[in-house]
C-alpha cells in the first residue's frame, strides 16, 4: 500500500471543500460490487458513503466516492483506493480520529486502513498510474480448501506455471485488448500491459499477479481464463497471444469467477505537479 | 495430508462392519467445535455423521466418528482424520462413489477430500503419531484484512518472529505442560512437543507451525499467547519457559483466539502391525 503524505496545511478549495483520501480494504462476497445501485443492493461504495455520512454528520449525497479501481459482484480488494470531497468544517474536528470512528461503523467485512486529506492534484480515478490485481487459483485435485472458498478459485485440471508464464508474455505491452473485454459503447479498450506473472506460493495456491495502466471490464477474468487453459493443457502456448491479435472476443476463452479476483495496490505519482499532469492526461486518453 | 493405501480385501470384522478412514477440511467459523452437542448446535461431527447416514442410507447411530483432533469452536481443519465403522453391506454398493457423493450433501464449509477402507489397526484417535497445527497472526498495525478475518488472529503490535523462534526452543521435547493446558479431571498433561517454529510468509503473516505427539486442551492457543507476548517486547526470551517448569497456570498467558488455529495434518503409522502398536501405546498412556 503506498501512502501519500499528509500536506502541512490542507487545500480546503472551492465552497470550503476538503479532499480526503480513502485507503481500503474488503471481502467482496456479501457486495453487490463497488458501485451504488438503484434498488438498495448491499454494495461497498453505498456502505462506506453512508458510513461517512454517519460519522461526518453530513447529508448522504455530500460524500459521494470517486473510486481508482471499480470492482465487480464478488471481487475482493485490499488496496483500494477513493477520494471525497466533504466540508473542511465537518472534517476539521474529526481529523485524527476519523479513520478509527469510520472502522468502528463499517462493518466486519469492510476496513479502512487510513482517511487523510489527498495531495493537491489527487485525483483516486484519474490520477493512477497503475493497478494491480492477484488472481488465486487452487488446482489440488483433492478438492477445495474450504477455508478459502472466498477469494481462491478451485480450478479441477492441475496447471502449469511456466507454460502459463510462457503464453502470458505474449500480451505484455500496450495492445487493444478488445479480445479480453466486454464492450462499452464508445470507450477504447487499449491498455498496457505491464506485467503478468504466475506464482506457485509455498501454500501450493497458482497466483497470478497483473499489473497494468488500467483494465477494461472483464478483462483480468479473461487473460486468466485464457491462460489456465494453457496451464492444464487443453491450448498451445500460443493461443492467448493469438486470441489477443485476432482482437475479438473468443467464446472458447472462459471469463472466470470473481471470487478468485483481488485488487491489490493502486500507484499515483508522489507529487501534486505530477498528480494533475497524469489527471489531464487519463481524461484526455479515456474521454 | 498422508493418505493410507487402500487394502486389496476390506477387512468386514466383527458383525460385516467395516471401518472407513475418512480425510476431511473444514472452516470451523459456523460450527460450535468438532464434538457433537445436545440441543441441536452445529458442529462438524453432527453434520458429517448426518450426511454419511443419509448417502449410506443407514441409521444416524450407526455413523459414530471417532476423530483425530478435536477442535474447539472457531477452530479449522485442512487435515482432520476420522474414523467409522459402518455395514459393509451398506458400503459397497458406494464404494467408488462414496467421497463424491458425501461432498453432495455436505455444506460448502466442509469438504470430505477421501473416504476408504481403513487399514487395518487403524484408529484415527489413538494410532495417530503427531498432530501439526498452523496458528496464522497478521500484526499489520494498519488493521485485520477483512478477507482473512475468518482464519487470522490480527494482532495489534508488530511481532519479532526471531525472538518467538527463540523463546519456543525452551519448550521443546517431553514436559508436564500443566502450565499451558486447561486441566481435565484425572487426565494427564504431559506431552511431547516436537517443534514449534514462526515463519514470516511472503504474504506478511507470522505463522506458527506446532507438532506434537498430541494436546491437550487450549494447549496451542496458550502456547501461541506466551510467544507473542515475547515478539512485541512485553516480555523476555525466558519467559515461555520459566512459566512451563512452574507448572501452574499464568494468569500474564493470553489464551489467543480460536480462529487463528488450524489443524493441518494428523500422521499415523504406515503398516498394520505399527498402527496396532501405536494404538495399543497411547491406550496406556492415556488411559
Amino acid at each position: 500500500m503506498t501512502l501519500v503524505d499528509e500536506p502541512a496545511v490542507p487545500d480546503t478549495g472551492d465552497g470550503g471543500l476538503i479532499r480526503l483520501r480513502l485507503d481500503l480494504a474488503y471481502d467482496g462476497t456479501d457486495f453487490a460490487g463497488w458501485a451504488r445501485q438503484v434498488g438498495g443492493l448491499r454494495t461497498v461504495q453505498a456502505v462506506v458513503e453512508d458510513a461517512l455520512a454517519t460519522v461526518l454528520r453530513i447529508d448522504q449525497d455530500g460524500a459521494a466516492l470517486v473510486v481508482g479501481g471499480r470492482t465487480d459482484a464478488g471481487v475482493h480488494a485490499r488496496g483500494q483506493v477513493a477520494h471525497v470531497d466533504v466540508p473542511a468544517v465537518a472534517w476539521r474536528p474529526l481529523a485524527s480520529s476519523l479513520t478509527r470512528r469510520l472502522n468502528g461503523v463499517l462493518p466486519a467485512d469492510v476496513l479502512v486502513h487510513r482517511v487523510a486529506p489527498a495531495m493537491p492534484g489527487f485525483d483516486a480515478r484519474f490520477a493512477a498510474l497503475s493497478r494491480r490485481y492477484a488472481y488465486r487459483v487452487n488446482d489440488n485435485p483433492a478438492g477445495p480448501d474450504p477455508l478459502r472458498r472466498h477469494d481462491v478459485l478451485w480450478y479441477k485440471r492441475a496447471v502449469d506455471v511456466s507454460l502459463m508464464n510462457e503464453a502470458a508474455a505474449d500480451l505484455i505491452g500496450e495492445h487493444d485488448f478488445a479480445a479480453y473485454c466486454r464492450r462499452r459503447l464508445g470507450a477504447s479498450t487499449v491498455r498496457r500491459l505491464l506485467s503478468l506473472s504466475w506464482v506457485r506460493e509455498s501454500s501450493g495456491l497458482a497466483v497470478a499477479h497483473v499489473l497494468a495502466d488500467g483494465f477494461c471490464h472483464n478483462m483480468v477474468r479473461s487473460l486468466v481464463g485464457a491462460l489456465l487453459a494453457v496451464g492444464d493443457g487443453h491450448r498451445p502456448v500460443e493461443w492467448p497471444g493469438a486470441v489477443l491479435a485476432a482482437g475479438v472476443r473468443e467464446p472458447g476463452v472462459q471469463v472466470v469467477a470473481p471470487h478468485g479476483l483481488t485488487l491489490e495496490e493502486i500507484r499515483y505519482p508522489a507529487n501534486p505537479a505530477e498528480l494533475a499532469a497524469r489527471a489531464t492526461e487519463t481524461r484526455r486518453h479515456r474521454g
